[in-house]
């Protein structure tokens, strides 16, 4: 029986220190040396008001133990920034200074935001087509098999993560994680005035991570999968938890905030307490940070206007059609069941099934999100007594299939010269889906079904298309020989499941 | 391009004829020459009183033409049989005679009928699993084609066929029919008051050979896939038409009235003419044979008592135990989507999944019938254009690789001890589904999914059990090591979709 944790060193950076230059949306860090006495956690103010003409942002601190205080701050404006402290400690309050913030560079395009009710983008306009992925604990498993975890994400699968900040007590997760979020000890003896700088520290170093491989890290920030009681705190720590964690990641441009995992199996928390953590993400984060709550069983109303898209738990992803219209927000089915071969059925569909749910949510204008299950111990065990490495829960190496299948997809989705919204190219009866960007770009899908041809009767007729078939099994793309396609057409297919009918509009 | 139409010849029996002894559920049939002057079938009345001992029926006789009149009468008790005839027309009144009705022997087990609210069984108490197929068009397109769809269904893949008494116009289906249920001329000139008895001899001919090899005969009165104006008779034509049939017809003990198919898509009728027809045959066929009505887009209320069974035009066979429960009544998935590569959705699903909707079907309480549609014109037409001889129309031979695998399935069920009705085997939010006779013989279906293991937490364990491992596909069973099981187990299982765990308690 293999341990697959390692010791994870953590060397908080002492020095006061700040940039004289620094990018847009890449973070500015002012670092003070304070008090450590008492509890500086409870009993320390520090924030900075940041002005460049007439941009003005107070952002709070937080402490980082050892008598080091930190303010974070992400600029959204280039130009001079000028900023003076206020704190309750007189070593803290009335610190000046300025850096000069530049234009971004190479890959930095931002935040991503909602576009046009039903899309994400960068903040500097390029869109973002999301394809996510799930590796609950992966940043409580320690730096090697973090890093194994990277160097999967590095080939480029996902362009987003969903991990929680809690440790995570589950089938296939029952290790202890090296770095504990408060002071004390396990399993429930916390002080929960006190943060462990060091756990967060190790996320936040994630979260950077991340976001130089161009993923976005979905946050979440409670979950029910717990034996150490972080799931039942009070409502004065979650409170001071979460705004812990703002002044700590939200400088971080590639930060999602997801309320929850399965926010309706915490039985602890009332629908209120949720529109409480809701409102202080909405009232407290200065960057305002794309916002989401996934459900369990329970259906999530996320007409919610706190809430800027549907992180939606179920497997129908062909419905994202009807709820992009019911939200009028992007909806992204974060968990549509995983390729994998567990019991739990929620986890044991196939790589050609896995792949058919991301087509279908795309062909339908919604988002959708991978994960994987693999047991590889062989008689299986019960799952509360395995010691296998899943890439949900922790991360490592992929064993699937559909990973590869879901790079191809995302790679025709970004060919499109913009965002795909639904697209009447069949009839209303046909289960088949399209998309497109205007009359430009069309996506069609034909499911696991294999016809050998297909009716298409509604290409408009003021143009005329080329269209290829794309294989998103075997990810081949194969030119229609007839090239000059209008109007009611015949496309003939090569009888195989997940065909996508790629329509371009050809130049006049 | 072939014409696969052949010439029909029928030479309709006109000498007088009576059996002496007939097996009980056969057909005793009086033959009487009578008058051919005027319009026969208006203007004469003929039927005949059946008594036997305290048994008495009243059967309705027909015109068969050629001045031929016909009493069919099926016994369904033993014994003496004296019958008497009634007629307006002299020459047909007051004939009398006797049968001795005998007990049944070999394949003979008498009509389905409705058991125990949610199953079909012979009248003998056989049960009947019902295994359907579709071929709306078969009895339309000669001899040879005929003979061809009889031979393939020879191998046993199904026991109930549906098709249309009307000939049928329809995408691959616009070839005319060899002869005409009127008198008159295509396309619409027929004196509706005199039927061409060819036609009907033909079809009950058909129903006779599927009779033969254990087939059910589901026919359909009514149906929109018309050129010829039959589907816009008037009220008085459609009565006589279905007491025509039911004259004809219903001695055969093989026969199922399916009202219509596609009923809500025929415009000309209304819901009050369908309650008549239903009326119509639950007042006049003397044996309550099983009456359906098959829906299209519009789902029909199956909850009106004089409908025997739920018969559904849907694709989530597995919501069978959902609707059993909602009619009280044995639900047939007559159409779920068609094994094939046309266009059509309806049509273009891998036998994979038709295979797949039968066991979800089966492991939910409920029937499902099959079809398939397989072009192989290449490159492939339009199919208003198209001459290809599609099974789920014509007939002929099956291209598909489902229906080995249906008559598989078909195995599996026929060796429960007993009808099977769902099991709460897994937890109730797993999309596998269990039926179970008893607690004796239990199917657990897990679906196309590719699960290591199977985690079984409801097993009786006031017993063992054995378990097999069945691949629906590959049409293997393999015995479980294990043979001692109850209670809460752990199956290992070969990661493939379509699995099938039998569990079989052991004797005690």
């Amino acid at each position: 029986m293999k341990k697959i944790l390692f010791i994870l060193l953590l060397l908080p950076v002492v020095t006061t220190f700040a940039q004289n230059k620094v990018e847009k949306w890449h973070i500015f860090e002012l670092t003070l040396k304070g008090t450590s006495n008492g509890n500086p956690f409870t009993e320390i103010q520090i924030s900075a008001e940041f002005i460049n003409g007439n941009h003005r942002k107070t952002i709070d601190g937080f402490y980082d133990g050892n008598g080091i205080y930190k303010i974070r701050f992400m600029p959204q404006e280039t130009g001079t920034w000028n900023y003076v402290t206020s704190s309750n400690s007189k070593s803290l309050n009335n610190k000046k200074g300025s850096f000069e913030c530049i234009a971004p560079t190479g890959n930095n395009h931002g935040p991503v935001v909602v576009k046009d009710t039903f899309y994400f983008a960068y903040s500097d306009g390029k869109p973002h087509y999301s394809f996510g992925t799930t590796c609950y604990a992966w940043v409580h498993q320690g730096d090697s098999m973090a890093d194994l975890t990277l160097k999967t994400l590095e080939k480029g699968y996902f362009n987003k993560i969903r991990f929680c900040i809690f440790p995570k007590d589950y089938d296939w997760s029952k290790n202890e994680p090296l770095i504990y979020p408060f002071e004390g000890k396990p399993l429930k003896d916390w002080d929960y005035t006190r943060f462990n700088p060091a756990c967060f520290q190790n996320i936040e170093k994630r979260i950077a991570q991340l976001d130089a491989l161009g993923i976005e890290a979905d946050l979440i920030v409670f979950h029910p999968y717990d034996r150490w009681g972080f799931q039942n705190m009070d409502a004065q720590t979650d409170e001071r938890y979460i705004r812990y964690i703002i002044a700590r990641f939200s400088a971080y441009k590639n930060v999602w905030w997801s309320m929850a995992n399965e926010f309706d199996f915490m039985k602890a928390k009332k629908m209120e307490d949720w529109d409480k953590f809701i409102r202080l993400f909405a009232g407290n984060d200065p960057y305002n940070h794309l916002r989401g709550i996934h459900n369990g069983a329970v259906w999530y109303d996320h007409t919610n206007p706190l809430i800027t898209h549907a992180s939606i738990q179920n497997e129908e992803t062909y419905r994202s059609k009807e709820l992009r219209m019911k939200y009028k927000k992007p909806v992204v089915y974060d968990e549509c069941r995983y390729e994998g071969n567990i019991p739990w059925s929620w986890g044991n569909i196939t790589p050609q099934e896995m792949t058919n749910k991301f087509w279908r949510g795309i062909t339908n204008g919604g988002f959708v999100g991978h994960g994987e299950t693999y047991v590889t111990e062989n008689p299986a065990k019960w799952p509360s007594e395995s010691d296998d490495v899943l890439w949900w829960s922790k991360g490592g190496v992929l064993r699937g299939q559909s990973a590869e299948r879901i790079k191809f997809a995302k790679s025709i989705v970004e060919q499109s010269p913009g965002q795909l919204s639904p697209y009447p190219l069949f009839f209303d009866w046909m289960p088949f889906s399209a998309v497109a960007y205007k009359d430009e770009y069309i996506l069609a899908y034909l499911n696991l079904d294999q016809p050998k041809s297909a009716f298409i009767n509604n290409l408009p007729k003021n143009a005329t298309y080329k269209a290829e078939i794309i294989d998103t099994w075997n990810m081949t793309i194969m030119p229609v020989e007839n090239s000059e396609l209008k109007g009611t057409v015949l496309i003939q297919l090569p009888q195989k499941p997940g065909i996508v009918i790629r329509f371009k509009k050809k130049d006049i």
